[in-house]
């Protein structure tokens, strides 16, 4: 784990954006050093000009130089602190994006004092210099990371503050509420009750309402920001690829445009209306007596369980006894999740075989129903509606909290079992030292998560995940 | 091609930084409407410092804007036409580096009236706007592409402008040349000399050798910029990957070091003190009456024609009939190429054994010998200053011109072949006439280069090979 002092006592540096070549890069550099490091390396188009006399948040042209040699060309901008991100001297070098000039210039402020920033450190710095709350700094991280609508919106409000905020009323409600619970402890020889319990009781289910609606809030939150799993199931051939196929083109089109992104990395991950949908890749089932096959198809139905909503596609110019054989397997599990019935190649068979199929093969389960087929391919409307109304995603207002963090939804939980005791300790009358201490750990867990309370290794798991220069 | 008044009436945007996810990320957006454009979307944070009416070159903090709600906090820098990269109105945006941010602060800029660029085309209007020339132009993109110090060395000097200025020079001796042979055929009838002919001469001479050391600077450039071909040749198994491994090894870890850079991709590329040598990829040699193995042997040989540098490996406990084999078909090229001999596990052969192979089998060839094994690893400085020997790069200064341009030496060579008639023509006595012609030929050829003179079809094969953003 780094060591405090070392983080705010050295200057570090790194690229910060995107690696690879490009027009231009920014390299940033922060610390009580960063002004004099820059300086070393920077000679001002503009005589005087020198990086501590620049004005803030002004962009200077000037050379960067090697060995009394011109490297690049670059504009420089200077934040003084506390005015800058990390709440330190900072300064931002753009530069044209040849990845030997963003080495070189690297190596120069390395060699004149600099130290290469770990992951997340200038945020970590911002963190520490007062600039955000932890709950803010991981914000950072997601919103970054964040390649949805949904995912994007939450990671914002997020790190605009929404969800400190939120904290801030429950620990001061929190505060006032021990207050007055400790001062009738203090006096308590005399017999005198400061608060009603009655409305200490109100205050307490209040809270409660609030933590409780932030835990029940998480499974919203977890599938907005890593997609909503799904698992399409069906025989082989039955037409997974095409279906995956369809959806993936509406939402790649316009990503590959811009960025030329490949389309292996984003295979399964499905924008639909903001919201993700995360395909789980599962094998073909058929009919087998093969052993090693068997255990195959039978990992298929176990993913069924990571899932939250099931595709089943079903080939409708094939359907046999394996149609029953997978019914069984999936129909007990549609009590907890949703299924979504795909019908392909309806085009090739006919209306009798249709009806046969549904009234004789397919059990009479509560599912949408699909058809797809060459013909039916804009039918890619009806099954991206179907998966919207399966994932069953509650309506949230731009403004509303919702925890997508697995550390803030564990220390919720924490909270709201402090928050319970103090409500059971307040309806049988607990002593007030008991309810005190119980109130006192609900606002510890959420001190927690705003990083009031926190260690070195919560931060050093928290900013290890960040990428290098944010 | 594109049309000249669509790059002068449109605004345009494009992503500048690396494409991919980062720390910050930025857009930039050039034209006459960029700051109209940019205002639609974008909300500062003190009231009335809208982006018309920011102070130039000044970073500003505010909000990008998407349905009334929030996309991103981003600074916005304001560049005022003509002080700005492309001479018109810049706008930009520094905003989260998360990929959907960046295309979505792209399809809002899309949607309010701008247009996506085209490959160099910021770099194009600044040449079409006059703030560079068009050597200096196609420099951006070598800055950029450009992967050791020398190439950057190069592509910077042009980039700095001082080809174009040993470019202006010489046009503007020519067309001093020219004015005193045109007002001497003004004045033909009336028998006045206006220049003498030996001073013509000389001057003619002055430019020819000028022009001449351009063209010859070439060879030296294009292996600076491209990397020097060399080739490996071998019987399978001597050791090629080893030896490249050891080169690698040196050069790598900086690289990936800092940027994650995989290894593949620069797999034969290798910079040995600043300067690029690229090892053309060929299979082991061995005895074979294979007829498939034949064609693949005989390729190998046929890339040592493709190479200016032949590194021969032998692995001295194996040699054998082999080593004359190769020996014959190598020899006969070392006329033109350099050749290195690696002898590879000299450790495990004996003095004896040594002497025998040195003396009965190597043929008496002019190259220098490295030794190399497990125990002489450190000899890769020894191979290293052998490539740099054999490499042969003239001494240049930092100031000297390099042409690494094929167009530039395509139009070089043309302008000497013009020089050169006239000095031709002055020796024989030439019509001013004809001699003028030659001389205006020659500054044709050289405005070829700077841009004065250029075509729409010239200027789309330029500007196409660029990143889209710069």
């Amino acid at each position: 784990m780094q060591n405090m002092s070392d983080i705010t006592n050295t200057t570090i540096c790194a690229i910060s954006t995107p690696s690879g070549q490009g027009g231009i890069a920014v390299i940033r550099v922060s610390g009580p050093e960063a002004f004099i490091i820059c300086e070393k390396i920077f000679k001002p188009a503009s005589e005087g000009k020198t990086i501590s006399k620049q004005n803030p948040f002004t962009m200077n042209y000037g050379q960067i130089i090697k060995d009394d040699s011109v490297l690049d060309e670059v504009l420089v901008t200077v934040f003084h602190q506390p005015h800058s991100y990390t709440g330190e001297d900072l300064v931002e070098i753009s530069c044209h994006g040849s990845l030997y000039i963003q080495h070189v210039i690297l190596k120069l402020l390395l060699e004149k004092g600099c130290r290469l920033a770990r992951h997340g450190e200038f945020t970590q710095r911002a963190f520490l210099n007062g600039k955000m709350d932890l709950s803010q700094a991981e914000a950072v991280a997601d919103v970054i990371a964040s390649s949805s609508e949904a995912s994007h919106r939450l990671a914002m409000n997020q790190m605009r503050g929404g969800f400190s905020k939120e904290l801030k009323n429950l620990r001061s409600q929190l505060l006032n509420f021990v207050s007055l619970i400790e001062l009738e402890l203090d006096f308590s020889e005399e017999d005198i009750e400061f608060a009603d319990r009655n409305q200490l009781l109100r205050l307490a289910d209040e809270i409660e309402a609030i933590i409780s609606r932030l835990v029940n809030s998480f499974d919203a939150g977890n599938a907005l920001k890593h997609g909503i799993p799904v698992v399409i199931v069906g025989e082989t051939n039955a037409g997974k690829s095409t279906l995956l196929n369809l959806l993936l083109n509406e939402d790649k089109a316009i990503v590959s445009e811009i960025h030329g992104t490949t389309r292996d990395a984003i295979e399964d991950i499905i924008n639909i209306h903001g919201i993700t949908f995360r395909f789980i890749d599962t094998a073909g089932i058929r009919s087998t007596t093969d052993e090693v096959e068997k255990m195959s198809i039978n990992r298929t139905f176990r993913k069924i369980d990571q899932a939250s909503i099931i595709i089943w596609m079903i080939d409708t110019t094939h359907f046999n006894k394996e149609i029953e054989y997978i019914a069984d397997k999936i129909i007990p599990k549609t009590r907890s999740k949703k299924l979504i019935i795909v019908l392909n190649k309806i085009d090739k068979i006919s209306q009798e075989e249709q009806q046969i199929l549904e009234e004789e093969f397919l059990p009479d389960v509560p599912a949408e129903r699909i058809y797809l087929s060459a013909k039916y391919k804009k039918n890619t409307e009806k099954l991206e509606n179907a998966l919207l109304k399966a994932a069953n995603l509650p309506d949230f207002n731009n403004d509303d909290i919702i925890v997508t963090n697995i550390r803030h939804y564990e220390a919720l939980t924490k909270a709201l079992e402090s928050i319970e005791r103090v409500q059971n300790g307040l309806k049988t009358n607990l002593s007030g030292d008991f309810i005190a201490q119980d109130i006192r750990e609900c606002m510890h867990y959420l001190g927690e998560i705003s990083g009031e309370i926190t260690t070195d290794e919560v931060l050093g798991n928290i900013f290890g995940k960040f990428c290098i220069g944010k």
